[in-house]
């Protein structure tokens, strides 16, 4: 750090990326993007765009947010185009929450609510998951604060239904809540439907895990017109043009082939419970998940050193080194001949084979 | 705004975007755009990236990091690479800025910068510039403030030489200058190659305009590793992966096309050297530009009526209605053929036969 940084930035703790190698070829399992190649419109359409890159994106997210706003049944207001989800949140942060107002979220759930509200200098409450890393809504009611809930939740992948979240998002009428749903279209259910009935609801989604575009960054908020205003309002002092014309053509590309993408999370999904079946008859515990990656453990070795093993046989997986889930990998539901190759290591490992 | 907006969020002044019609066709001189496509190179280099973009992008700036580093003769260690040079000096805000280390900029240059401070609560001094529109580094010197040049300067096109920043530099020892040269390569000379005499420098370019790619957004930052290093520190708190594989790899084109790049900025500096003395010739001042644009006004009529006649003739220029440049007019250098047009539309209207 240099001598000319802030003292409230020498303070952060900044946010750690699943490990991305470049020196070897991985199965890479750690990092959920999906199995699947874009859909081809996307690759026409960003060829397209690089023709007029001269000139600047469209402003306030164009006809992408036009389009994503349609998909969902939803007015264009009701809709924020953003660079990854990862804007968006940071935004609510840096929108909603202040030393006066601080937020809360779960122990175990998205590690860069933390990083956020770090950078936002906002404090922030723990709330502890229960010990079966559900999530108990009551905990969430009447607290008074900006309410960051990832539904379903990451690592752990369990989803709560609507009428859960309606509870806190109902009784919390007086602060924002903020559903992260980053991997509800591989089986969950999204609130989206109920911005309409709260103004104190946003819900975000991301263009990288069931779209195949983590390469794109793309993501998005919907709540009432009110709060999305606010938050264009803090995008019109810091990046206008927060996303590219490439970016914009390739996204709306996906929203227009919504067909390929719902065959592609059904897949998933599909390949997600054959998976969790064969963890379970290897012995291993699997929470139930409807995203597109499992949380698994197996008694007797560590969380780091199966991750450690399975990287030496050449398949990354996504260990955290965090409290209460040492032991567990996140591993991202890839193609059926990945999970068929990473079943077949983890017998021969826990057989003592490997 | 709504309820839930912080005290903070609601005092901002956000930034004005030139206009961006969609109505109707305009020559659009009004937000300093190329006239020239980006290199096709881009457009080849988007449509392979587009078919990957299930991965994530490189962190750290990847491919494009390098390639920058080295058409400019420093080490990768000396550049990031950020979502247009918007993400940057925000970041140079936020990162070195604070209510106990105000920043510093003029009265007349890129609108951004005040807008950015009130983004991140950092107060600010203004320094008028003189009344011919030219800055006085003495007025910038052991001012004990993080300093904000925009060189060449918009919207005057004023350029200083090195050796000018050069004293702001070494009179600031203990506060970072940032030297904001997104117009640098119509004919100015850069100060990049002060990075490794200073620790207190950054320097900061964009793709959006000599590179033919303000579509793509794509900026970057030059300065000593340690200052870099703070600047990622912060990418890493709030996005990690702030650009695109499709973003990055135009951007690897374009910097592989530099031939390209240098052809481009030699014709618009030359259409900006005879459409300067053509305004002259019409009885306008123009101000000595060395930016992509010039800064004129003509005794007689003032800049909202001149700005809005241009536009009733379906061509647009930028106005801005701010103290000391009311009657001015900024604009952009566009094709030979835009700019005779433009010539010919000037002399009927100074003529009053329009």
């Amino acid at each position: 750090m240099s001598r000319f940084l802030c003292d409230s930035m020498k303070a952060l703790a900044p946010y750690t990326p699943g490990e991305q190698p470049t020196e070897k070829k991985y199965i890479k399992l750690n990092t959920n993007e999906s199995p699947f190649p874009p859909t081809e419109r996307a690759v026409k359409a960003a060829e397209e765009a690089a023709k007029s890159l001269q000139l600047y994106p469209e402003l306030d997210g164009g006809k992408l947010r036009s389009a994503i706003a349609e998909s969902l049944g939803v007015d264009r207001d009701s809709v924020i185009v953003t660079n990854g989800s990862d804007e968006v949140l940071n935004l609510c942060f840096k929108a909603f929450c202040s030393p006066k107002s601080p937020a809360a979220f779960a122990d175990i759930t998205y590690g860069f609510y933390s990083v956020f509200a770090g950078y936002n200098c906002v404090p922030y409450e723990i709330i502890p998951l229960k010990d079966d890393f559900t999530l108990d809504v009551n905990d969430y009611i009447g607290i008074d604060k900006t309410v960051f809930i990832a539904n379903p939740n990451a690592p752990t992948g369990i989803c709560l239904p609507v009428s859960e979240i309606e509870k806190v998002v109902s009784g919390n009428p007086h602060n924002v809540v903020v559903i992260d749903e980053a991997y509800i279209d591989f089986g969950g259910e999204s609130c989206v439907g109920l911005v309409k009935k709260y103004p104190n609801l946003i819900v975000t989604q991301t263009f990288s895990k069931s779209r195949s575009m983590a390469g794109a960054r793309l993501g998005f908020g919907v709540a009432c017109p009110e709060l999305i205003n606010d938050l264009y309002r803090l995008v019109y002092s810091t990046n206008p043009y927060n996303l590219s014309r490439l970016n914009m053509a390739a996204g709306l590309a996906a929203v227009e082939d919504a067909d390929y993408t719902r065959r592609n999370c059904a897949e998933i999904a599909s390949t997600r419970e054959s998976f969790s079946r064969e963890l379970k008859a290897l012995g291993f515990e699997v929470l139930p998940s409807l995203a597109n990656f499992v949380f698994t453990r197996k008694e007797g070795i560590s969380g780091h050193e199966l991750y450690l093993r399975l990287k030496a046989e050449g398949i990354l997986v996504r260990h955290f080194d965090s409290p209460r889930i040492n032991d567990w990998l996140r591993i991202t539901i890839g193609s059926r001949e990945d999970m068929d190759t990473l079943v077949e290591k983890l017998r021969l490992i826990t057989e003592n084979l490997l």
